[in-house]
C-alpha cells in the first residue's frame, strides 16, 4: 500500500476517503480526514470546512503543518476549527502520512468510561500499540471539547505518544493514523467495528473476553497494512469510484 | 444560523426539516416539527396531519397559538392530534422558534426509566441543561399518553421549564425546542445520538461513565449552534434538497 | 380503519402488507400475512409459499379455515407450510379479520426468555392485553418449532387465549392479529419496536422500568387503532404503492 | 435443494452467493465461499482474492484439495490468503460440498469469550451439532490469527470435527459448512441471526435462556435444509439476479 505519488492522486484518494467513511458510517456531518502532500511532506493536503460526504476535488486545500493554507487563493476559505489535530499530529510522528478524526459512533462510549478500548478483532491488531483516551479537562476547564488551538493539538499529540495510532477524545470522538491514506481508513473503519464487537463481547463474556496479545498485534499488523487496498476497492466502487 | 425571514423559506425549511428528520430515522410515521411563522411570531407553521417524510409545502397551515387553523382555507383540513406541544412551548419560551415532537426511538427507552438522559457527546451539550421526563400519569389517569389538550400542553412545558431544551414524556417520545429551525433539527438528532452512546457508556462502564459538566455544556452549546448548518446541507442533499 | 369491502381490494391491500413488513425488517424470507375473505368471512386470503417480499397479486390463494385452497386450479400450489396458525385463530376469534406471522427479530429473544414482553411505547398499549409464550415442548417432542398440524395451531390459539392480540412463539417468531390488515400491520410493526425499545430499558434501567397500565392501554389502543392508517401510508409509498 | 449439476451453474450460484452474503451483512471486504467442482469432487470452485461483493464468473478457480489452482493459466492469479480453511474442511467431511468464511461481525464476540453460541432461532437449528472454537494460540504463538498453513487448516478441521457444521475462529471469524451452496448461505446467514438474538436474550433474561434441546435440532435441521431455496430466491431478488 504505498502513498500516493503525485498531488493529483493524492486528492483523488482523499476525496474517496472522506465518502468512504461517510458512507460506512464512520464520519457524520462532522469529522476530516487528511494526507500529506506528495510535493512536500511538510504540508498535508484536507478540504475546506464542509461535511465529509459533500467533499469534492475543488474543496481540497494544502496545509501546512502549522495549519495555515498555503496558497493565497484559499486563505478566505472557512477552514476546519480543529485543523490543529493533522498539523500536530504530523509533526510529532514523521512516519504518519494519512490522519482522520472521526465521531465514530460506537468510540465514543468507550471514550467515556474507564474500559480501554482493546484488540479483539484481528483486523483492529494496531489497537494493541496502545488506545488511550485524552481528556481534555486535565488541560482546560470548560472547553468546548474540541481540539481548537496548537497547545490542545500537541497536548493530544503527546497523549497519543509514539507508537498508538489511534487515541481516543473523551466526550467527542477519535484520531487514527496510518502510514499511509489507505491504511488510516482500514484502520478508522475497523476502529469502530472493534468497539462494536468488544462492546458485545463483554455483554455476553461478563469482563470475561479474550483479546489479541502483544504478539499476535504484532504480527497481524503487518499482514492487515498490506491488505488494505482491498476493502478499499470495494468502499471505493459502493461510493461510485471507477 | 438565522431564522428564515421569509414565509416561503420557512415553508421550504420546514418541508426539508420533516423529510430530513424521517430519513435520519428521528421520525417515523408520527411526530411533527413546527417553526415559527416569519410574518408574525404569535403563529407557528405545521404540516396538516399526515406522515412528516411525505410533507410537501401544499400541507404547511399557519397555526394560532391556540393551535387553530389561523386561514379560513385550512379549517377542514385534519390537524396534528398533539398540537398543543407547541402552542404551549411557544406562549411559554419566547427564545423559541422551532419545536420537534418525536418518538425517536433509542430517547424512548430513558423516558420509561429513572435513568436521566444526560449529556456524553459534545454535540448533545445542550442535555446539560435539563432533560426532565414528564409522567403524564401525574396529570391523567388512564390517559393515552399523549398531549392532547391545552393543559397537558401547558403542563408539560411547565416540566420542561425555562431552560430546558427537550422534555422526555414518558412511555411515549420526546419534545426538543431551539432558537432556529436548524439548532432544533440538530438538537434532535444529536438527541438520539446521545442516547445511544450513553446506553452503550452504560453498559461497558457499569454506571461510570463520564459525562460533560455544567461548564463544558454552556461553552460547547454556543459552538454547536454556530455550526447546525453543517449537518443540515449533509441532510438537505441526502433527501434530494438543492 | 374499515376492512377492505371487495376481494380485489383486499388482495391489493394483502400484496401491500407482506411488501411493508418485509421492507420494515418483521418479515424475513419467511413468514406469512392473511386476511378475511370479503365476500366469505369463513375464507381468508394469503400469498401460496414464497418469501413475503415477492408477493404479488397472482400468489394469493383464498383458504377455507381448514386451510385448504377454495378453488380447484389453486389444489397444485405449494401452501404455507405454518397455515394452520390462520384457520385456527380466525375459528377462534370471530372478531379477527388479519393475522400476521413473523419472526421478527427482536421479538424472538423475549420468546426465549422468562422476560414478558410489555407495553412500553404508546404504539403497543395492545401489548396491554396479553403477550403470552407458546412453548411448543409442553405439546410436542423433538418437534420442528412450527405450527404444522390442526392440533398445534389449536394450541396455540388456546395459548393466546381471547383477549391477547400477540402470542410468542418459543425459538421460533410471534403472531399477531387485528381487526383488520392496517392494524394488524401496524401492530406487527410496533410489537418490534417495543421489543427493541424494552430491552433497552431493561439495559438502563436494571429492571426498573415503567410501563403502561391497564386503563393507559385500554385508552390507547382505540386511538391507536384510528390511526393506524398515517404509518400504512408512509409505509406504502416506500414499497412503491401509489 | 440439490447440488448444481454443471459448472456452469456452479459458478453461477458462486456468484450469487458471494454477493448474497456482503449484500446481507455477513461478509465485508474479507471473507470467501467455495463450492465443490460438480466435475471432480476432488476440486473446489473458489473467487481470485478479492472482496466478494466484486466477484464475476470470471473470477471463479477450480482449485485442487491442496489448494492450487487446477488450470495453467490460473497459475498467476493471487489466490485467497486462507484457502487452506476449504481444502482440508473438503478432505475431512466427504458429505460437505460447500463453506464460507466469514467475519460475520456478531459471531465474532461469541468468539472471543467463553460463552457457547447455541441454537437459539430455529433456523440456526444446525448449531446444536455443535460450535466449538478454534483457539489458534494453542497451535501457534505470535499468529496473524489467520489459517494461513495446511497445518492450520487441519487443526480448525480437527475442531470442527465430523458434526459441527460451524467453527469459530478466536479473535477473526467462522467457517460455515453444509451439503449444498443454498444450505451453506442458509446456515451463515442464520448464524449471524441466532448470534444477534442470543446476545439479546442473555441480556434480558439475565443468562436463564431456552434453548432448542438436541431432538428439536434433528428434528428442525432436516426442515430447514428443505425451505433454504425460499429466502434464497429472496436474497437473489435483491443482489439482481433474475
Amino acid at each position: 500500500m504505498s502513498q500516493p505519488t503525485t498531488f493529483e492522486q493524492a486528492v483523488a484518494d482523499l476525496v474517496l476517503a472522506n465518502r468512504i467513511l461517510a458512507q460506512e458510517g464512520v464520519l457524520d456531518g462532522f469529522g476530516h480526514v487528511s494526507v500529506r502532500d506528495p510535493r512536500d511532506r511538510h504540508c498535508y493536503l484536507m478540504s475546506r470546512s464542509i461535511a465529509p460526504a459533500l467533499v469534492t476535488a475543488d474543496d481540497i486545500i494544502p496545509h501546512d503543518l502549522e495549519n495555515n493554507p498555503v496558497e493565497a487563493k484559499d486563505r478566505e476559505q472557512k477552514l476546519y476549527y480543529e485543523r490543529w489535530i493533522h498539523g500536530e499530529v504530523y509533526k510529532a510522528r514523521p512516519g504518519v502520512n494519512a490522519v482522520v478524526h472521526s465521531h465514530s459512533p460506537t468510540v465514543v462510549p468507550f471514550a467515556s468510561t474507564k474500559a480501554p478500548l482493546r484488540p479483539l478483532l484481528h483486523n483492529a491488531a494496531f489497537l494493541g500499540f496502545g488506545a488511550p483516551v485524552f481528556e481534555i479537562r486535565d488541560h482546560m476547564r470548560n472547553s468546548d471539547l474540541m481540539i481548537s488551538t496548537a497547545e490542545l493539538g500537541k497536548a493530544m499529540a503527546d497523549t497519543m505518544g509514539e507508537k498508538a495510532d489511534v487515541v481516543l477524545l473523551r466526550g467527542h470522538g477519535n484520531v487514527v493514523v496510518g502510514p499511509s491514506l489507505q491504511v488510516a481508513v482500514f484502520r478508522a473503519y475497523y476502529t469502530e467495528i472493534n468497539a462494536r464487537q468488544q462492546l458485545q463481547a463483554m455483554t455476553i463474556g461478563h469482563g470475561d473476553v479474550i483479546y489479541m496479545d502483544a504478539g499476535e498485534c504484532e504480527t497481524t499488523d503487518k499482514i492487515m497494512q498490506s491488505v488494505a487496498g482491498r476493502p478499499w476497492d470495494l468502499w471505493k466502487s459502493k461510493v461510485g469510484g471507477s
